[in-house]
């Protein structure tokens, strides 16, 4: 994270309000730019919008009530001038657990995130963001989008009194495919079809830029509009984007929104239309009002089946089967998250995140609890923590050393090499007091080996009787095996040589 | 943790019951020696117990109930020959929350927190106390030592309707001290006077030792009744600990025991009186069982303030104001769950544990996520994170490589130096993928240098493009500086020596 300043000064004023770095600089050929991002994903937003509020267990106009706010908020808050703000499918299934089919839960709802996300924003928590790993983020998107997806099969089939959770649903499903109405069926396979070939028409197609006619770009954007992918590289910052969304979805409420976030798959459409600020998000926002203005009478006639294509279409590229095989590849303990997260998302996706955010944190206090040691047995006994020392870690190092070099019958003496460790606290000082302790006790030497500067300083602080350490092995061994030559830098010890108490110093 | 085996296997018999190593080799000489030593302890804890069942708002003999079933269960089940269970003065404060002066509800809680530390023993959860760091027990143990201390000065002064809360009883003492009854101010001032002597005496003895005549051994003994200190160095297994509370807690509940644990102070007592093996506990238990049998009709006579004089001895030990000085001058850091434990604790000692347990988790976790990282400027960026690098930490380091080496007018190359790295999960590989690929859509390049065995093997199973890593940070400046001679080991390279291929295989 930045370090925090005055709050009132320029720069802080500048970094909560990103739209005063840009709009002085705006151009004539940005607004163009602009002009067809906006217009595609307005193209985009409206059809997603109707959809999702479907998912979310609302009447369709719900979808384009949240539509409208985040591009406006977005516009003056935002980090990137890709993002787009507004109802996505996986909050529309989260929101779906809370609606009970009354829309005034969904618009308390908005407000009650939108005030806990402003919260978070303005207290820094954004960073807790840092502790939902990957595994987890892709167990939770997979199993979301194949629960939407799988939700919409209904709609498709044109089958009615399906329940809401996911596996009674497929044996529903199963059981009742016989009264699959044709009609339904076939409109919806019809305009998967389409949107199938605008995707494959988008994929041989170059990408956009404001070289090409004005006419090219707008098809260009058409394409785009009805289609999605996730690839993007995104580094935004979290703390600014909490408030954007907290804002949006306060402000949202008091027209009817429910809880919105940052859409991937608009994102993209925003990316690939060439985008150059988010004013393009103006644009958007004026389609949906337009829309929302002349449309709303015709909202009844939309048929299911045309929208469930939309939702399968847009989700299906969140589904990533081969994640499984690249975990198993590269780091196999990764599945364990990724399998928590995603079997508990197929029942309440909130639990999912949890539950597997706390596997994960619960493996990595683990490794930091219980840290990779090497050891080199010998005349003298070697120990090296792989990585850093930390608190939860010291009793377990005090049991490896004193198991293997003192409860023999012949104690031996010992090195902690703490190469890699560049911090210690309290616990840590006091623990490996009590390990020299255990030597003393025992008549044989613990030496240390290759302690940072800020190590050694708190060691030397805490004023460690018989603390003995040396800048290599090769010195620490040849003391310990009592070959005259090298001395141990002694703490107190008046013949210290210069250049050494230098280091003690420093 | 040791390894888990067969649950019936001969060596797993043996952890669990750990009577079973000793009692074969039981001797004459260990005989005497347990003899005087559970005498000694016998002889402090019949008084502390009476003592302690007042301070958990309970009849005295509910203390005896409670010091007795911990002996003959730690004779079985006990992995130090030292550590004694019984009624103790922090315990008797938290139980004091639930007792509402009916014994029933202590009972129960016996009850209750026996099976929680039975189950935590047999899923081996005894790791968990490893995250209670220092700061947090010596807060802890000094502020139940200055509310217990504090909470016995009423019954010293002979004052009475004194409340619970720790700052209501300053105020209601500190206004009603002229109402101090004399005789009772005196007996406790005079007990006091002879305890701190026993104190001194104690302080001027050598330590007890199997050659000493038996008369002196028992009067040793008799001293070291009556004070107690805590300084012993054990390295015990927290499971099977968990497992000889729990029982004993359980069984106890069966006998109207309230919760015990182990004393510091009377295994203090144990390991000077010389104790040999658990066998003292037997001893301990026997006397116990008498006094109760002969004495119970007695105790209504006996003087609050004695009793008062007791406790405030036994746990003044306890509060270590040095340790403040100590943590300022060795690690400032600490205070902070140091001091938010014990002022939590002298609202309620358990929400005090939990929060400092929390902000030391906090430090522990910011540590883990916010990794330090050593930046050397110049030509070529280099950044190494001093110490691992974990899933949390790996956004903030692309933003500290990114922000400083492809931000700025003229993008430079950067080495990551991984020589502190010992392992990366998939979220850290995800995100140096793609700090690859910003510095690959720069135009510039990011080599790796020291990578650590099984960090290489991730990274290359995970098929990373433009990958190159180099053993030496001279080597990798050699080669981004575009001095000929050097060459990356660049993956799938079949120019690669035999060497640096072995190295790739490992």
């Amino acid at each position: 994270m930045a370090p925090m300043s005055c709050c009132c000064s320029p720069a802080a004023v500048r970094r909560r309000l990103p739209v005063l770095a840009w709009l002085p600089r705006y151009s004539l050929k940005w607004l163009k730019m602009d002009l067809i991002a906006g217009l595609s994903v307005g193209l985009t937003v409206i059809p997603q919008a109707l959809a999702y509020a479907e998912v979310a267990g609302l009447p369709p106009q719900y979808g384009l009530y949240s539509a409208f706010m985040g591009c406006f908020v977005y516009l003056i808050l935002g980090t990137s001038r890709d993002v787009t703000l507004g109802p996505t499918a996986i909050m529309s299934l989260l929101v779906s657990s809370y609606t009970f089919h009354e829309p005034a839960y969904a618009v308390l709802l908005a407000f009650l995130s939108g005030c806990i996300q402003l919260a978070m924003g303005f207290l820094c928590l954004g960073f807790l963001l840092d502790f939902i790993s990957c595994p987890v983020i892709k167990g939770f998107t997979s199993a979301a989008a194949i629960t939407i997806g799988f939700g919409q099969v209904k709609n498709l089939l044109g089958l009615r009194d399906a329940p809401r959770q996911f596996f009674l649903q497929v044996c529903h499903i199963l059981r009742n495919v016989g009264d699959t109405r044709v009609g339904d069926a076939g409109l919806g396979l019809v305009c998967m079809l389409l949107l199938l070939l605008l995707k494959l028409m988008r994929d041989h197609m170059a990408p956009m830029h404001s070289e090409m006619p004005l006419g090219v770009r707008l098809s260009h954007g058409l394409v785009w509009t009805a289609t999605t992918a996730s690839q993007n590289n995104y580094r935004i910052d979290a703390n600014q984007e909490l408030l954007a969304i907290g804002l949006t979805n306060v402000l949202g409420s008091f027209v009817s929104s429910y809880p919105v976030t940052g859409s991937f798959g608009r994102t993209a459409v925003n990316a690939q239309s060439g985008v150059c600020t988010p004013a393009g998000g103006l644009v958007t926002g004026v389609l949906v009002l337009l829309s929302l203005g002349c449309l709303t009478s015709l909202f009844p006639y939309i048929p299911k089946a045309a929208l469930a294509a939309v939702i399968i279409m847009a989700v299906a590229p969140l589904c990533d089967p081969r994640i499984v095989r690249t975990l198993w590849r590269v780091k196999r303990l990764d599945l364990l998250p990724l399998c928590v997260t995603s079997l508990l998302c197929f029942w309440e996706v909130q639990y999912g995140i949890l539950a597997g955010t706390l596997v994960s944190g619960l493996i990595l206090l683990h490794s930091v609890a219980r840290p990779q040691m090497k050891v080199s047995e010998g005349p003298v006994l070697v120990v090296q923590p792989a990585s850093g020392l930390h608190f939860p870690a010291v009793e377990t190092l005090r049991e490896a050393i004193v198991s293997r070099a003192l409860e023999a019958p012949r104690p031996r003496c010992a090195v902690l090499d703490c190469t890699h460790v560049c911090s210690a606290d309290y616990t840590v000082v006091l623990g490996l007091a009590g390990l020299l302790e255990d030597f003393r006790s025992h008549g044989v030497t613990l030496a240390f080996v290759g302690l940072q500067v800020p190590v050694l300083r708190v060691l030397l602080s805490a004023d460690l009787s018989h603390l003995q350490h040396f800048p290599t092995l090769e010195e620490a061994e040849k003391h310990l095996n009592r070959e005259p030559g090298t001395q141990p830098y002694n703490v107190g010890d008046d013949s210290v040589p210069e250049h050494k108490v230098a280091l003690l110093k420093v």
